[in-house]
């Protein structure tokens, strides 16, 4: 299995709403079959009713929504960016879960929780390198 | 916010039996302060202890097991590598959620279970490009 990532797919409860939020973050997505893919780097964000991607998975939707042990980041190049994210985050509707405060790491970074309650990590990490095109590469620490 | 995700985390309660098991599948990480990273094309994918995940995100991390809403997915080029990458997570002590079969839009996928329940779809969809280091390339949808 190569090393790599092709879709993550967030299940939704109103895919209207979902899209309204990420549009109102700048995302620009095509909606076909009531999904909404968003093309990011080299993978795709994708919205999806809820039911019909538990459904596609053969998992019970279940009644959970609650923490699901999963979170996305993107890291941006300053501080200000985190803010100023998270701000527009809060203003499209997003609950925070934790406000921007310095890290251990040595950076600055939030969550926030969409209207799914999927969380997003909106991080400066002065030791994670971004390419100009905003890929993310990692540093060599030196360990197995 | 830029269109783009830099880190994909997934909370596991062992991450030993977690490193492992993408090992096994041909993944190469590197483990610092209890954390696993693994390079994925722009992206990374990330090992973090459940409920250290929960804590940095300043959420409850919950009873809950059940599905949380999100899957991955990684598609490959054939109905072939599809069964072969099934075999080798089922192999590696995956639970199979969902056999391999053909998919509505003319495809051939299906879905695993990781040790910790996160949900991964190996997929072979004729309908998306894949470029020659395995960046997903969405196609024009016609579609607003």
């Amino acid at each position: 299995m190569e090393q790599r990532i092709s879709l993550i797919t967030l299940g939704v409860d109103d895919l209207a709403r979902s899209r309204a939020f990420y549009a109102a973050l700048g995302w620009h997505g095509q909606e076909v079959e009531e999904t909404v893919f968003f093309q990011a780097g080299g993978s795709a964000v994708v919205l999806w009713g809820r039911d019909k991607l538990a459904d596609d998975c053969r998992v019970p939707p279940g009644p959970g929504r609650g923490f699901g042990g999963i979170a996305l980041a993107q890291n941006v190049r300053s501080s200000s960016e985190v803010d100023r994210i998270l701000a527009a985050a809060e203003a499209a509707g997003a609950t925070m879960t934790r406000p921007a405060g310095q890290t251990l790491y040595g950076g600055y970074a939030g969550y926030f929780a969409d209207p799914d309650g999927h969380l997003w990590e909106i991080a400066h990490n002065p030791g994670f390198a971004l390419s100009d095109d905003g890929a993310l590469v990692l540093p060599d620490f030196g360990q197995a």
